[in-house]
């Protein structure tokens, strides 16, 4: 069976000739010229073939496994985890000052999705590590970025983020886990956190807990939690390890998928922990993680469709079976490869146009977040913000139902674990449930972003697609009737949702809520339809510009013409079942369930 | 956790109170006064909930072991098949003169709900049986059916079906098997079988396999191909076990679920096997059984998000988490239950629609095979022919999609091994590939059901639905435009896409093909709205005449309206899609993918 293809020269087409990164006014933009991109891109490309790959079906039958306290990771794991330290990627889009290659998080963005498509259990580890540097970076104190950031960065140590607890998931007001202050400026804490991802392993020196925990006598519920650094092995001023802390993992889960991450159950027996950020404002600071982790997510869902599709593809250009409805297109052969039934081609289209249009999702996406922060931008950060619940719930719904659809290319061959698209379908599963279960983002994107200021960040996305189509509108008729109508109908989908979330969800919040997932979906394909529209500008204009890759190109424009033909006017169901409001919905008492 | 709850009651309601089944003149169905059905469906009910669910996370943990030949199903299984036995289960259908109980296989689909729900993987061991019963039943002859049928309607021996090779799924032309003749009315069987569920194992004292090969001489492809039963012991004329025959187990499948269910490599080594029915007609002889395990696995995907909701809903009772939009319905509790959150509501509104809307049209699918088969009814028969692809697709892809969403509602405790959630999702998986992958059901719709009349059996199922709507739409306007005019407008969609495919298809077969998965959702959501609006106004008059149990049939009025409003409106999409055409699905050439 073939193996991973790093979709390389997609990446260079969306930042270079639809993005047009070098010319996009973003400090740090200016250098990504094509030669560097593609350097990089390269070899992050061989690392997730070459290295990570090899390992995903290891890391998914051996496991994890927990012997007095130790976790083992699956073998090849501890020697992969230092090849990509050695080679500066765990920071590779981390700040210069403290080590990091100080590449735009863009770039990072791409080469994780190739990491994660190799291996996403693998890939996890170092995820979390970023999201460490990034919340230690903008809360922390000089002194404890100077402590912990070089050696975050350089993969030395990992990091974690414990905010769940048995009685606590999304609603973190419950949390129970205390932090005593011990009178020299640290914490005793004290309590037990479940589903710690890479909460204990063997591929790091160190591991850096950021641990939510209440501080006796704050606030109740959520405005009193703080957030502490709590480290596996006590850092000493030089940096330096240590005793070992008392936080111990006492029992590894057994889960559906992704078993080469160590899920942990974490104890918490007065641990000393600092505080990162200030007293009673940690949940401020677990969402400068919590967002990005948001986003890694959504590329995680997509990063598995992205593979498995590869597979199918693969794998219906080889299996003979059957015979094309208007005669042998295999005729010397016992029988046609499986792709010439319309009804395969139709699901590999559907994941060919979810996976590249995700693909530029995420890249604009990534683009927008580097906007933000490097230019500081307002704007860009609140239109990531609200497209922030969109990318992690659409892309990992759908690239669950992606991986589903691959799955199914290959019959009973499918359903063994002897192929990997199995292990592709059961990893995919959870990311529709952490950081944040999707019906959680759905109504982080109805009942905050849309209501904190009544759609307005709506209609400015709405008028930036507008404002896009009107642009890109010329006198091809046919661009026009396949891509500009279809797209701006979608658009005109999403404001009448938003419109009757606005009128009705004043009479009753539930009319809003009601429709929040079919919203989150709406919104999910109204992206996609955009990014194929510029994806479709693009290839035409590099058709009309003689480019050499014209096959290509022809192939994108018709992934665009078969998305909005075809996908993107499930935008008019969504609205029909928006539209419907609160009253079907709530119709039962909960003990007629 | 609270376990399995059998829905008596809702059987109940849809034999009496929907099929009206003691009027419905169909032999056998007079008897089946509502007390003699509950006392059935009771003790089955018992027997799932003491007997099967107990057993299934153990078959899911253990599942089987091989050695030297022989497979070890799980603990418990063995004793659990001998009860069934005991008990007439396995025969509760089958015909009398063969030692079965003779009752309608309405009966039996609902007992069989239960049982799948209870424990999938140990229910195939006795599904597989029922097929090999019911094709020596109408093809063997009198010989074979009185030495095979007593034994395998006892349950002391099972049934195999073995169609699939290493390099044959779907199409079985390319089958290799050989049958020699050996001069003495029987044949030697050569070759290698794949994904043979319940090819071995300790439940029974013999198998009987019902193998597809080829004798030599005759026609190649599908015409060649000849059925033969080969036991696993051969069996001497007074139906005493003899020799070992020659077929071996040579190694068990590790599948992503139903690991309770020993799936097997088979080897026939000149195993000594008996031609059942015609030389090279074993397609027909084989289509018996098919057709029958295409409905049963239509079953056993609804079964598995019948019990995925259950606990669905008993965990959004119980997990408290958050608050009531408007404002606190469990204020003396640290949260509220998240069944008050609506998108937790609209996921088991989903669910419920879709399990008691399946249960329906399941019951209803097997009160035509009764009608077919005990009337003779030839119109009974073709309208379940045309009925069957869509029962199969439709439940098990909505089936799986409903046992993700109950999986969903357990947040990250869904995704642990711990909770059963994962295995339903895992179980039900298989239940879209197997007995025709559904792609394949689709194209069985399209390309032979409805190609092969010019669409003459489904205007018949139109006409049956407009009529039932004519009959039933009164003077009560809240019914007339909550449940008679969607059903009306989906019934359109459906003719349309039927038209479409009459007058584009004929141009280029693709045009039809390329929309043959949408339209079988098409009409399946049509089948669910026509059982909706029966139970809807079944449940109606039951309020009328002063129904004790008013709040149930409010229930199922309200879950009516919810399917209409927002699971119904999906044919349009299917529509829109379907009428795109084969153009954007077969734009890229298969090197391009």
């Amino acid at each position: 069976m073939p193996g991973y293809t790093p979709p390389i020269a997609d990446f260079q087409f969306l930042l270079h000739d639809v993005l047009d990164v070098q010319n996009a006014d973003i400090p740090g933009y200016a250098e990504l010229d094509r030669d560097f991109t593609g350097a990089i891109l390269d070899e992050a490309g061989r690392l997730g073939t070459e290295l990570l790959e090899p390992l995903n079906r290891t890391g998914d039958r051996e496991g994890c496994r927990l012997t007095e306290g130790a976790v083992r990771t699956p073998d090849g794991f501890p020697a992969a985890f230092r090849t990509l330290r050695e080679g500066g990627w765990i920071g590779l889009d981390a700040p210069e000052e403290f080590g990091g290659q100080g590449l735009p998080y863009l770039l990072n963005s791409a080469v994780t999705e190739m990491f994660s498509a190799a291996n996403q259990a693998f890939t996890m580890y170092q995820g979390l590590t970023h999201g460490a540097i990034s919340a230690i970076f903008a809360h922390g104190s000089d002194t404890q970025k100077a402590l912990f950031l070089p050696r975050l960065v350089a993969g030395e140590w990992t990091g974690t983020m414990n905010l769940t607890e048995p009685q606590c998931g999304t609603d973190l007001g419950l949390l129970r886990t205390k932090a005593e202050p011990s009178g020299d400026g640290s914490y005793a804490i004290s309590g037990e956190k479940i589903f710690i991802s890479a909460g204990e392993h063997d591929l790091a020196d160190n591991i850096i807990h950021l641990v939510l925990a209440r501080i006796p006598g704050g606030p109740d519920g959520i405005r009193g939690i703080s957030l502490f650094i709590v480290p596996k092995y006590l850092v000493n001023e030089d940096g330096s390890l240590g005793a070992r802390n008392a936080v111990t993992c006492t029992h590894l889960e057994d889960k559906m998928g992704i078993h080469g991450n160590a899920t942990c159950a974490m104890r918490y027996d007065g641990a000393r922990g600092w505080l990162l950020g200030q007293e009673h404002r940690g949940m401020q600071a677990m969402f400068t993680m919590m967002n990005e982790a948001r986003l890694g997510v959504g590329l995680q869902g997509h990063a598995q469709a992205a593979i498995a599709y590869q597979h199918a593809a693969a794998y219906a250009r080889e299996r003979l079976q059957g015979r094309a409805a208007g005669g042998a297109e295999n005729p010397d052969g016992p029988a046609d490869p499986i792709i010439v039934h319309p009804d395969i081609r139709r699901s590999l289209m559907d994941q060919r146009a979810f996976v590249e249009g995700g693909r530029a999702l995420l890249l604009w996406g990534a683009s927008l977040i580097d906007r933000a922060h490097r230019n500081g931008d307002a704007g860009a950060e609140a239109l990531i913000s609200l497209l922030t619940p969109v990318i992690k719930g659409f892309l990992t719904d759908e690239g669950f139902t992606m991986a589903v659809q691959a799955q199914q290319v290959f019959g009973g061959h499918g359903y063994i674990e002897d192929n990997p698209m199995a292990q592709f379908v059961r990893d995919a599963r959870i990311t529709m449930i952490y950081e944040g279960a999707n019906g959680i983002q759905a109504l982080d994107l109805v009942g905050r972003k849309l209501a904190r200021d009544g759609g307005q960040q709506m209609i400015g996305f709405l008028d930036h697609v507008r404002d896009w189509a009107a642009q890109n509108d010329g006198d091809d008729e046919t661009f026009t009737r396949t891509i500009i109508a279809p797209l701006l109908a979608a658009a005109d989908d999403l404001q009448a949702a938003g419109l009757y979330f606005m009128k009705e969800g004043v009479k009753d919040p539930d009319n809003a809520l009601a429709g929040s997932t079919d919203f989150l979906h709406l919104f999910g394909h109204l992206c996609l339809g955009f990014m194929w529209a510029r994806m479709a500008r693009a290839a035409q204009a590099a058709l009309e510009n003689g480019a050499p890759d014209a096959q290509t190109q022809e192939a994108r424009l018709a992934t665009a013409r078969y998305y909005m033909a075809r996908r993107l006017p499930a935008t008019a169901l969504h609205l029909v079942r928006i539209r419907s409001g609160a009253a079907p919905v709530m119709a039962l008492a909960p003990g007629q369930f």
